[in-house]
């Protein structure tokens, strides 16, 4: 407990603010330009004298800034603490990491919940459309700021692992090495239809009112619904099985419709929960992000990788039924056939998709030692 | 095509409407009455002088009486068309085929949109909450008015499945047989948190109002979300890349969150479509006996089959992930450990869930031999 509690005390830590040049232009794939681009970002460990020792962690669709330790006054540490802080995979020791709010996300970060220069109030749906791809041009802008050129590693689950393939393919000559985690390098019919239905359910919620909600009451029992499906594809079937089976919280068949089975009392939860730090506008720009995200396009998947130079760690879950393993096989296919250097792995797994969040100690051992190599081969190689 | 005019003309059919003497009541297993129960019902074929050559099919969650035929003035014929009809699965030449509407449901059997004699107003939540087991007790009563007593065979899948094992548990001495299909003898978590994100869709949208939403708009937004969430669970994975894959509607990145994959558009159109022929509160009420539907209880499974009598024959799908195989196989167990007459068959196929009313070619040379069989046997016996 003793360490522990040193553990948190030396993982304090704070978001800071990245605001752009007031004259400077973010543009967007889709043409669009911002001005004022600002972006919530956190940094561990420290950056070394040759700024050469960065990671980039990248979040997944619910995910911010807050990757790991804790900041001032809150008692649940960053997103993916377990895997973040010294002596951890990512270890702050020897890294240091930075982990940025998407742009279109809603913690920090510029999106439809930011305020309009022009208007002076929030974007709404007048922020521009993002990709994947803007989400990453914005990361290479704040780590232009931060004076870096170099990363050992990007890496990231889910909507995050995309944002990994994206530099791998954007930047070849920043990311040394990428561990792309449970994710895919284009969303399935069945992927898009799980956002898809996620979208109507905020969209058919009269509080949306078109993406103009911000004066008045927020769309939350339609983001709480997007949120609850999300939640039955992050479980895996046993996953959920074991953890609530047909457990009731009341026993007598129920007149209303209220919650009666344990997992109807945990999506409920997690469904009201959301809504009080997710906003539903950024819900739609970013799974429309991971939708429209196609690496692929009209070519085969290896053409796409065609300049990537990283070194790569694959990593899938056997029981992620949402990202299931084989699309993972096809990317580790497409970049052994540009002869990349590429390990994969398939941790087995009862969580789900949940996974990349909560099989830290299997992910540490993958990660630590690969990163570690590539550090090494890196400072040697110069 | 002949032959299918001819088929078309065989095969007309009306609802017919069951109404309970007036004194009557009809009692739930909950220990609520009811007045005046009312069930549509369907039937193809003829009944013979011996009363002995019936089959009852079950309906799944959005079915309803129409089972097979075609309407007068509709161009769509029932759900389970292609099963039902002369020289079909469910040979009308020989069998007579009942199809009733469940009760809790919303087309002509007597359910939450119907009258309340008290009030002269739809019941809406004041409708008592029907169970698998209730759904069967009406049609027992159907049965009684008909004047049948023995059935050749019980079948039906998904929720229709349920009743069919409900029918082997309740009324042993009535079902000869028994075909339950696609279906599993208790919702698993996943199973209840699916069916609990569409009622939470529904009760998310401002008019449903608690129900009481007969004489204003209907709780349209609601319901459609919660069937596109059903739709994507009917399909496989496969089944829904090679109808959609990434086709998209309009090619560039759109700024209105409209249809823009394939996939979306199909999706609204369920939706919506759904709406114009569904009760939102009924819904609520068919998916609630669904997730209540536990056969086994504190007990083994197979001490709920102790009486069972029928012969059995289980069919599941191989891509079926909303009712598994494995849980199939389960009920088959359970029956064998009772010594059940039990032919079990996975069916190949790529149709996901809605494989039960899709691979009628397959369920054909199964079920047409099964209930010749059965029938044969059911005669010696006499």
């Amino acid at each position: 407990m003793k360490e522990r509690a040193k553990m948190k005390e030396m993982m304090n830590t704070e978001t800071k603010y990245y605001n752009a040049p007031k004259d400077s232009e973010f543009c967007f794939e889709s043409g669009m330009c911002l001005k004022g681009l600002k972006i919530a970002y956190e940094t561990y460990g420290k950056l070394n004298d040759e700024k050469d020792n960065a990671v980039l962690v990248c979040h997944a669709l619910s995910g911010d800034a807050h990757a790991a330790g804790y900041r001032r006054g809150e008692k649940k540490p960053g997103w993916w603490n377990d895997m973040i802080g010294p002596g951890r995979a990512f270890d702050t020791d020897e890294f240091f990491v930075i982990s940025s709010n998407v742009i279109g996300g809603c913690q920090g970060s510029s999106g439809p919940n930011s305020i309009d220069p022009d208007t002076e109030k929030p974007y709404g749906l007048g922020f521009p459309i993002v990709s994947i791809k803007d989400m990453v041009n914005a990361q290479k802008e704040l780590l232009d700021f931060l004076g870096i050129n170099r990363l050992v590693s990007v890496a990231g689950g889910s909507m995050g692992g995309m944002q990994v393939l994206e530099w791998a393919v954007s930047y070849p000559e920043i990311a040394v090495s990428c561990i792309p985690i449970a994710t895919t390098y284009k969303h399935s019919a069945q992927q898009i239809a799980f956002d898809e239905v996620g979208r109507q359910a905020i969209m058919a919620d009269p509080a949306w009112n078109g993406g103009d909600y911000y004066e008045k009451s927020h769309p939350s029992a339609g983001l709480a619904v997007a949120r609850m499906i999300g939640h039955i594809t992050y479980m895996s079937n046993s996953s959920m099985e074991s953890k609530f089976g047909r457990v009731k919280r009341k026993e007598k068949l129920g007149y209303a419709f209220t919650t009666e089975f344990e997992v109807e009392g945990y999506l409920r939860y997690r469904g009201d929960s959301f809504v009080k730090r997710f906003d539903a506008n950024s819900y739609l720009y970013v799974t429309k992000a991971m939708d429209h995200f196609d690496l692929q396009g009209d070519k085969p998947l290896s053409a796409a990788f065609k300049n990537a130079r990283s070194r790569f760690l694959v990593i899938a879950f056997s029981s992620d039924w949402l990202y299931p393993p084989f699309q993972s096989k096809e990317i580790v296919k497409a970049l052994k056939m540009n002869g990349a250097d590429v390990t994969y792995c398939e941790i087995s797994s009862d969580y789900g998709h949940d996974a990349f969040l909560l099989e830290f100690v299997e992910e540490t051992k993958l990660v630590k030692h690969f990163l570690k190599n590539t550090y090494k081969k890196m400072r040697k190689s110069k």
